[in-house]
């Protein structure tokens, strides 16, 4: 497949438009901070979210879904048992799915469930520098939800993580890197704000989904996502007075996000 | 009891006015997902939300509370003995109970939970369309939270489930209908705006709690919730770039509605 | 230790100044109707926010946070536990902590926490008169989250439970009252949007972990993070319509709070 930049833009302008025809429903068993956020960035997007987060529904829940999203963000003992079922029936089922490690590394809870994650291999992993190296069994975690490692010193771990899941891995930061192992891209997006309001990584994460669900390109898919989303950051920033007033105008630049917007302000390399 | 759509309309005005006068405390045992927006939505009504829903407290509280909503959207196994605690103490101790039988029909664990709470008898059950055809027993439940039904291809069911609660059903979608098995209205207020918002139906069950906590006529209570809260969402719609702003100026204009705007907007047949 | 209305006013500027500088990494155990406001809250603020709240996490992660909030609002079974560990570990290791006994008196469960919790001397206690009063063990507490005392019948509660925390305590309302049983000061800053909003209280907890979390001077911590935080609510109120846009407008006042500003605002006596 051809992965220069511009085939890659053009991806992007092409897959959102797949996700407002198809509105692809998105599980999330996703943490107690964000569901709400992410619940509404989904509906802005397009996408149709479903929070399915309990033993007994997450797993055949996973079969029905176009995508699912697993995020380790504050797993209490019943979550951590539907994600296990959601990821294995998700994978037996070929439903694409998102794994956020949310800082893992320094939490033996979480650190431990997400190597346990690890071998149902994950369609995609996201996560920042800290995170990345986390998962990949080399780092000791970062601070909290904060990177504390920057974007490239994560490339090396995010090679060998899509080399072991067979999948995407993306790394979050002032320009995100996706890998699959085989191809690379470098994405300049984004606004400083997204660090300022909550959820503004593990919504994202979301949004991937979101995209796998319209295609098995996954690699595009995972493009188009970080891609949108930090568009529509950009957009949102120019119209914010501070973090609440960005969060409420990036549903808004999210929902009216248009191919134009896309192809003028696309940073891909 | 006089249901002509004027003297609806009046009900829906002077308990606008009984609400905001008494702050009636509304327990609620809902979704992860809207707890924060389900509050923010009460707040603004002028009603005192109190999300209790812990096993030994719920069961408790319900006798103190105006109102009770129970809402299956992500049912924990703690939150699901603290519906069934609620759900008995608000039947025995007469207090108005709403429940809302989110995604029902394909999920099993909710579905089971659902008929069992159906015998302690809501005083009112919301649902969209194919929530309600699920809950009468007779459908396999709707895509996720979206519903697949029409309203109208609920009523039936509304009808035969208010047949064994002895209280009122409310169908959501474009035109509300309400039946209570002897009267019906539809109610054509509200935007499209609201199903972009997540929780934009799972808030609607507390108002309703709200309003069912100051009057014992539950039919007018159930439709004096429903416009209000369309007409709300049909004022905030015209202050909105996308559903952001939306969100936003819904709770501004359900905290600022006034009489008049209720009798000048108000679509009830 | 000086205690002039004067010195103060300087304390909590030159402490906002420390906040932003070494943004506190605050961890908060809380309400799942709050985690959201809450989490954005602190990032408006420059803090970092951090949810760790399941058992086997709580405890270790107590040991690396600036500071810990505790919030009773709706405590599940684990997060009971997480609570525990937390308290404990943050006591031995050193790290301030906020207790924020929501709703007890009336609510079984999280009274007898709240007892148990207390022997652990929360660094700060935070709460309305009835939750103080309760705390001090002498009421049969308030009307959900609502208080039915005034501030000023609860100075006494809060001077004795001061006595036995040896900790700083904070009691909510119109005009606040901080104790550490030496020193007292009453703070007259704030907005009556601020009960329109939920979390409005809850999300002070946490504001004053990361103050504390900056200082070993707790009673100016309290001080600072209650003056700058209702500080932000009326600069808020004046670009506010309702509820609403005063929460996206009170995060982008957080944010943009300066010296000057909180000079020429803050009441302090």
């Amino acid at each position: 497949m051809t992965r220069t930049p511009e085939h890659l833009i053009e991806s992007t302008v092409s897959l959102l438009n797949e996700v407002r025809d198809h509105a692809p429903l998105v599980q999330c068993v996703t943490n107690a901070v964000v569901t709400n956020f992410t619940a509404n960035v989904l509906l802005a997007l397009g996408a149709a979210p479903a929070m399915v987060d309990i033993p007994g529904e997450a797993g055949p829940f996973a079969g029905i879904a176009s995508g699912v999203l697993i995020n380790l963000g504050t797993p209490t003992s019943g979550q951590r048992e539907a994600m296990r079922e959601a990821a294995l029936a998700a994978t037996n089922d070929g439903t694409p799915w998102v794994l956020d490690p949310v800082a893992i590394g320094a939490l033996p809870v979480r650190t431990a469930l997400a190597a346990e994650l690890k071998t149902a291999r994950p369609t995609i992993v996201r996560g920042n520098a800290s995170e990345i190296i986390a998962f990949d069994g080399a780092g000791a975690g970062g601070r909290g939800v904060d990177a504390t490692d920057g974007v490239e010193d994560a490339v090396d771990a995010a090679r060998r993580i899509a080399g072991v899941t067979g999948g995407v891995v993306a790394v979050s930061g002032p320009v995100d890197v996706v890998t699959d192992g085989d191809h690379e891209a470098r994405l300049g997006n984004g606004d400083v704000l997204l660090t300022r309001v909550t959820g503004g990584g593990c919504a994202l994460g979301a949004v991937m989904a979101a995209f796998a669900g319209v295609t098995t390109d996954r690699f595009a898919a995972t493009v188009a996502a970080v891609t949108v989303y930090n568009v529509a950051a950009e957009v949102a920033t120019a119209r914010a007075v501070g973090p609440g007033s960005f969060a409420v105008a990036f549903l808004d630049a999210l929902a009216g996000l248009d191919a134009d917007t896309v192809r003028a302000r696309a940073v891909i390399s």
